[in-house]
């Protein structure tokens, strides 16, 4: 895992700290997020067996090493100490409006499918024991029907209704456990995926104000010979801090406008076929009813009910 | 409770035990029914407040309580005798053949309705709880419906018809508890009226057998001074237990065919009742569906999910 890092493009060699350190603190707190996140453009480190062309290198191993944890503690105390006034209020933040406010609406959606999708579950739940019961009181129903010749067709009756809409139960729940399972994968996957995107980004978002902070600080100082290469890399950090930031920014809001348009459809599809399976059990159900109905008052003129009682007989 | 009682009509005093002791068994095993039942035919000590008329008694009270604890005595032990051969399969036992076949069905149906009872109540409980997720779920597909322009149309379907089905629901759980509770007269008031008479009527039957046998054992006997007056004792004991045992045979018979008639009435009214219940519910439903789905249809033609994507805006 100690294997050397070419620097590439404009990310500069100093935000990226050392691996095995930054892998200890990927699971930052979500408003204090003073570690900072691995530059994306960086390939890990190759582990593929095979040939490996080993760099050149004229420095210390362990010099290099310690450098590295060193510029590494630099950024993650940068971090900690932008974080930190922003939570007290003060300091500078740099905020993307339109990206921010359409990130709010996603977590407070992503919530909402979220309580949809436990309903819905619950709803499942409810209508498989429903269809359990309806089941068990049908099968009475039809042995009685056969026990009572006298309530043949009464009992009848009701244990073919009641075993029919056990059926369609059955047939109910599986469609609302299909919209559960697309609503769990729209909510734990996809727009989880999104969502943790937004706190990397958020993580870019502190360092690049971190270093801009420290550009502005070392601005208002004075100019000599001290403070001068001091500045121009201040400049030459905050610069690749930058473009870091833009990048990622650029990359979370394309991904959450694919999630924005590919939300709408999924939930339209999923939407109109938990509509539809509603609609199909009522159909169902419904025509069932009738011709049950029917087929039960053509049986009606049989004797038993209507027959007079024994003592009117008598 | 220790007045006299008059004898009356063809009931002999002695089939009459002294109440207080009588009164500590009437809780009597189904099988071995060993304590005499009450005679129904004599009323019960008058207890009415205002002037008593004192019957004249020659008699000590004590001797005659004595007799009479005696008496009892001699009929329980009697019939624990009978009971006890029957139990074990010796003696004879009078059966009516007709009348116990019918108390076995009666038995049986009131087992099965009694099941029924329970399943339709679970049912109502079941659907009441579903009832509150959907009204849960609509109402939050609802507040979806208002947050999420682009999929008004569809959260807002989903949410009438959620809202809809768990006031058709409620409406179905009150008819099903209505069932239940009608159900639960016939089996727990109605049917174990009669089961309570098939009792006393067991009980009856045994000690009318104790006699009778007790009859045909001195009848084998030999016939002189001593036997005579004793065999004459038993045939009249004998008489005046069939004429009761027969008089509440007879009760019974009448109370199981009224039963088996107004059980047929009762539960071709409840189960009619339930199926309307149950198809008014599935016509409720269908025709709010159909409506629900035209409305929405016309509605289709709102922007939003047939607006091109962003990508392919761009």
């Amino acid at each position: 895992m100690m294997e050397e890092e070419e620097p590439r493009g404009g990310v500069t060699e100093e935000e990226t700290p050392p691996r095995e350190v930054n892998s200890n603190c990927n699971h930052t707190d979500d408003d204090v997020t003073s570690c900072p996140a691995e530059a994306p453009g960086l390939p890990a480190t190759s582990q593929k067996p095979g040939p490996v062309v080993v760099q050149g290198n004229t420095q210390n191993p362990a010099s290099e090493k310690l450098k590295r944890v060193c510029k590494w503690s630099i950024t993650t105390y940068k971090c900690t100490r932008q974080a930190l006034s922003e939570k007290l209020g003060r300091g500078s933040r740099t905020v993307d409006l339109d990206l921010e406010r359409r990130l709010e609406l996603l977590k407070d959606d992503r919530q909402r499918y979220d309580s949809v999708t436990k309903l819905a579950k619950t709803l499942a739940n409810q209508l498989a024991q429903f269809s359990v019961t309806q089941k068990t009181l049908g099968d009475t129903f039809a042995e009685l029907s056969l026990k009572t010749p006298t309530l043949h067709v009464e009992f009848g009756v009701n244990a073919d209704t009641q075993r029919f809409l056990s059926k369609s139960s059955d047939t109910l729940t599986a469609s609302v456990n299909a919209f559960t399972s697309d609503m769990n994968t729209l909510v734990n996957k996809t727009m989880e995926d999104t969502m943790i995107s937004a706190k990397q980004y958020e993580a870019a978002r502190i360092e690049y104000d971190a270093y801009r902070v420290d550009l502005e600080e070392l601005n208002l100082g004075p100019r000599d010979a001290v403070t001068l290469p001091k500045l121009e890399l201040a400049q030459r950090d905050f610069q690749s801090q930058r473009d870091r930031y833009q990048r990622i920014r650029e990359d979370l809001s394309v991904k959450v406008k694919l999630l924005e348009d590919n939300k709408v459809k999924v939930l339209h599809k999923h939407l109109w076929l938990l509509h539809s399976a509603v609609a199909a059990h009522g159909l169902s159900c419904h025509s069932f009813l009738q011709q049950n109905v029917r087929r039960a008052a053509e049986h009606q003129d049989s004797p038993g009910v209507d027959a007079p009682s024994w003592l009117e007989e008598s």
